[in-house]
């Protein structure tokens, strides 16, 4: 009977795609289809204020805690803890649409499909979105769900200083969305998220659905050059202690370092700045980031070990002072294999091309994965395009996806009733 | 006579340390020795202002020409070409108290020194600050008595945009030093400059003065790259154009092939931009700096055509677009032999240490090479150091250095009458 029942229900595919557009025209860059919605900026708060009034239209009860997360529940026929989904709505400086917003508003669409349906579910249903996701402007990344599940103190987290010299705690107040909600909170019966892959895997094989077996480990450091400064005509090469030839032979070498590896490790230097910066002075100092990623946590140990040892040698050879800090260290994780195989079979049942793959980028499911069963369903992305305006997934893949996150959540929440 | 009259004269070698001192303290960088006056800002307007003061206190004509340079002029026994000293008093964002600075300032202890005496040259002395050498806001460098010297049209000067988006002309308007003497100017009898050296070689020997040969060449260009910007996570290494990747390769790239070549060629990139700059993105653009020099033109001919070739790989390699602008070039300069042997043997005559050498750094003399004799002095800087407010040069130094070029000048002006 249940089963029959659930079949008939279907996410409004139109309505899903309003909603992001919706939510892409807050904080709009330029003409294009992306948004720039730095965490806790005055545009944060303005798709925040968005998507909290849906949740209101949606007679969803809205909780927001310490760190600014924020979810949205729809009662069950039995208290207890929600069957939730969620990921997040703050972007990167040349974000795109679809990531993070679309395992939020695709949350929306299921409550949405459930009272169309006349659905009445055992369990809650619950939809969160949680802070400062990205990490461009306050690191650690995954910052509000990890606080949320008790990988980080409230007090920790609110002293947090941002790269424009902002305090975490002070721009909650700013926006209005430090909460009362306890934080950590009490886990969820299961946590779901659906997100754009944000790679090129599913769209150079045409498939699906992505079947998210785990996230990658992600090793985030800032490396920090001291060198003198110079006047780059009369200064002998043998005599110079230049701050930014110390950090470019950082960024080759990372690069290298993961060409020697091999995938799926990768190496990036996204951020880099030298100072004076000027064309005739040799750089005094140099701040460069370093984001080293892969799937197996021995292999990253060892890649940030082999890094360890070449700023030492270059300090040495360059006769520039290195320190490093560390803005962010996340180990690989594992998703439940029940809730992986759940999502592979509903996939199936949907009819929907669909592969297993691990995670290249961090996700706010993987602060739940310690804490209670938690799966990730991924779309495609066209070309593997993301964290730029251009990033985009077909209409039929965002439906297909929020379909596949409807039925597991359905499972989960067990539909008790369907009122005609 | 004239040779016992000269033998009694001196610069007063504190009145100098003390202009040096007032004028550093326009612009100060803190509580260093430095100061921070980029070409036609409000500091270096305010720097000028003190300058012209001490001008019109020691009787000297003022005149200012369309791109802003600066003559004081004492009048000879005969009217006709002057024979000048002079250099610049704008300073890099890091700068020091020395660099320019002392060419001017003890041009004034000269005109002081001449007067103070009674003497009566006969051709007229002149002390000149010419606008812009540094090239740290506006390119190219030297750019002030490049246009004195009719190596630029003061029309294409004028319209130069600088790297904070400002343009010259307006600028001049702004500070109030755009005057209306003839540009280019006829050409003075002769100039010479006195200068730190900005180098370790007379610090290293312990020599008193540098008898300057020449100039070496230089060569700066801006490189634009232009990537592809995508999540640093799941964007395989293979599958990126990382213009941060090809800004480190351009910068290892010109330190190796200036080891490779040896001295003196030397080359930095001492400005490097990505864009969006973040930890987790991979850069879609960035923008350096190649500041490439050799005292030999093949030589340095052969550099740029490496790092043009070397450009060409890496933007095929990288799956970047790399263009490249001209922002300044200059062949190596040799001074007029006797000029060069006059500033010799009268260091010798005071009982200083002196060797020859070619400069390292490029000065408003190398201007005035083509059109006039022209010499140049240096004295030693501390450690080597400039463009850093750590530059030192001691005062014994500076006043040895004043009353080499006191004495070139009064020869080269030739001593008609002293009024006891």
């Amino acid at each position: 009977m249940r089963g029959s029942t659930i079949t008939g229900i279907s996410i409004d595919g139109e309505a899903l795609v309003e909603r992001l557009a919706a939510l892409a025209s807050v904080g709009a860059i330029g003409d294009t289809d992306g948004a720039c919605r730095l965490a806790l900026t005055g545009e944060d708060r303005d798709g925040r204020n968005l998507v909290v009034a849906w949740m209101h239209d949606l007679g969803m009860d809205v909780s927001i805690d310490g760190i600014g997360n924020v979810v949205g529940t729809l009662a069950g026929a039995e208290p207890g803890p929600a069957v939730m989904c969620g990921s997040h709505i703050d972007t990167v400086r040349t974000g795109g649409r679809y990531d993070g917003n679309l395992g939020v508003l695709a949350g929306l669409e299921v409550v949405e499909a459930v009272q169309r349906s006349g659905i009445i579910t055992r369990w809650p249903l619950a939809v969160g979105f949680f802070t400062g996701e990205e990490g461009s402007r306050f690191a650690p990344d995954m910052l509000g769900s990890l606080v949320y599940t008790g990988g980080l103190a409230l007090e920790e987290a609110l002293d947090i200083v941002g790269t424009d010299g902002a305090v975490v705690g002070e721009e909650l107040e700013r926006i209005g969305y430090r909460g009362s909600a306890p934080c950590p909170s009490p886990p969820p019966r299961a946590f779901v998220e659906l997100h754009i892959e944000q790679g090129p895997i599913l769209f150079a094989e045409s498939i699906q659905i992505g079947v998210v077996t785990g996230v990658q480990g992600i090793s985030w450091s800032e490396i920090t050059v001291a060198g003198q400064s110079n006047h780059a005509g009369t200064t002998p090469m043998a005599m110079r202690r230049d701050a930014g030839l110390a950090a470019a032979r950082v960024a080759a070498f990372v690069h290298d370092l993961a060409g020697e590896f091999g995938p799926p490790q990768v190496a990036t230097v996204g951020r880099l700045e030298l100072h004076p910066n000027l064309v005739n002075v040799v750089a005094s100092d140099a701040v460069l980031t370093v984001d080293l990623r892969n799937t197996d946590e021995a292999l990253l140990l060892e890649a940030e070990a082999r890094l360890a040892a070449f700023l030492e040698d270059l300090a040495a050879g360059t006769g520039t002072g290195i320190t490093t800090r560390r803005l962010a260290r996340f180990a690989p994780v594992e998703f439940d294999p029940e809730m992986v195989a759940r999502v592979e079979r509903v996939a199936g049942e949907l009819g929907l091309s669909h592969r297993r793959l691990c995670s290249g980028a961090g996700h706010d499911a993987q602060m739940f994965a310690p804490v209670c069963p938690t799966a990730m369903v991924f779309v495609p992305s066209w070309e593997g395009i993301s964290h730029n305006p251009a990033e985009h997934t077909e209409p039929e893949h965002l439906e297909a996806g929020a379909n596949v996150l409807l039925r597991v959540m359905l499972e989960l929440a067990e539909v008790v009733e369907v009122r005609s």
